[in-house]
């Protein structure tokens, strides 16, 4: 006899829905993109889909067709008839009884979720607040993984230090990034736009590759350098880049201010350039 | 309006059932135990009990009576009339539309399978073969999380190899534990019994704490230090501790053999005092 257990409810495993028995709840065994749209057109999607597929291939979950997939993501925001939308979708290895080896005949589980997606301006005007927290995650943040839990433990921290992301630090006292969004920091006189350079230690975010982009022109230098929370306050305009939200300004680093405490007049200029972009 | 696609079926996402929009799903965000019982008695409970309110206090979730918990695996165990028999759990902080930071009135998810343990005498007999896996996972393994991935693709590179399980290598090249066992290594002139001390790098292993105490009176002492592969190799002897399969001995490490290639001795007379310790 095999049983199962719902809160109080017990019932027999063959019962149990597919849905309770998905790889990605057993294991976190799944891979996910989160993509948006600007006025009607999904923005940077092949850099999404070529990231998803990326994921896919290295955790070597196969029997999925990226062509199906793009097909399924563009028939749901077609349904939605939404201009400004937030589409998160994953794949799974499947549904099966709990096992670490996966099954021969797997069938891979597509879900996704769309909503509108709301502006929020005053945080760009007004900047927010982030404080650091210990890069517990594992060694392949190259990957977008279902595996989140050191991400959600950092950020209920800076919720409860009143601060809008957690931005984490290693062992060797370096920021990565943040725990939903790619870091940059300026440093007005060097005119040094400074982010880690891509690895394995970071995801390679597309809102991250977009900023460095439209740098170009700016008179601001790319400098792809770790460097430490201390170096980062010592900077005079901070940032974060994330696809719902493109490029959020950072007045706030651990309680300090950043630069003067406002949102700084270079990150404005790229925020402008942004908004052309994207226009 | 807010959308879903479960594979290529669109539904307004308040129908999406609750089940798919678990924190377990979208974030891994839950712990879970493994427990067994021994001819009609679960072995080490309030061990495992310990452990899993350690995991749920680590991870902040809260609202959750562990006494309750207690009860429903007690019921189900009950229920299931079986003697010998493998309980899964997990609880997860609950159901919601995705979002990093959990909802303020979110109520917790228990589910639970049960199911008949079958011997496998043959692995204790012949021994087993494992194979070493970079260990990609995160630096809170002392945490019994939903965040497994890199365990699966461990344990699939190690099917490819024809082994039976993957014994992780961290950066230092130190074993530190396997994908799904504590890890064992036995210097027979030395007479030491090689264990990891226990850390944030690997599971405070049920089953290690019962193979630390049997040890005792054998003749071997207790060293808790971390070895490389390669000291690993130079050693006599080799075994794995599980809940559900208690001490396994290995027989083949990296395609080399252990020792003279078959069940050491020092091993079988650890399994023989499981055997007593259980009955």
């Amino acid at each position: 006899m095999q049983l199962a257990m719902i809160d109080d409810k017990i019932l027999p495993l063959k019962d149990l829905e597919p849905a309770y028995q998905d790889r990605g709840t057993w294991f976190g065994d799944g891979v996910y993109e989160v993509i948006r749209s600007y006025n009607g057109k999904l923005f940077a999607f092949e850099d999404h889909m070529n990231r998803f597929s990326y994921s896919l291939a290295q955790i070597g979950l196969t029997g999925v067709s990226i062509e199906q997939i793009r097909d399924r993501v563009l028939n749901a925001y077609s349904a939605s008839q939404i201009e400004n939308v937030r589409i998160y979708f994953h794949i799974t290895r499947g549904s099966e009884p709990r096992n670490h080896l996966p099954g021969k005949n797997l069938r891979p589980n597509f879900l996704l979720v769309l909503n509108e997606l709301a502006d929020h301006p005053e945080d760009k005007e007004r900047g927010i607040a982030v404080s650091t927290y210990p890069d517990w995650r594992w060694k392949r943040c190259d990957i977008k993984s279902l595996n989140l839990l050191p991400n959600i433990m950092a950020r209920m921290d800076a919720e409860k230090k009143g601060c809008y992301e957690a931005i984490f630090v290693n062992d060797n006292r370096e920021i990565t990034e943040g725990a939903g969004s790619a870091y940059f920091a300026i440093d007005g006189e060097k005119k040094e736009l400074i982010t880690r350079p891509l690895g394995n230690e970071i995801l390679p975010s597309i809102t991250r590759k977009q900023v460095l982009k439209i740098v170009e022109g700016t008179g601001l230098k790319v400098a792809e350098k770790a460097i430490s929370p201390d170096q980062a306050k010592s900077c005079s305009e901070m940032f974060l880049a994330v696809t719902t939200k493109d490029i959020l300004p950072v007045v706030q680093f651990d309680g300090a201010k950043v630069g003067t405490g406002r949102v700084g007049e270079w990150t404005k200029v790229l925020i402008e350039k942004f908004v052309k972009l994207v226009k």
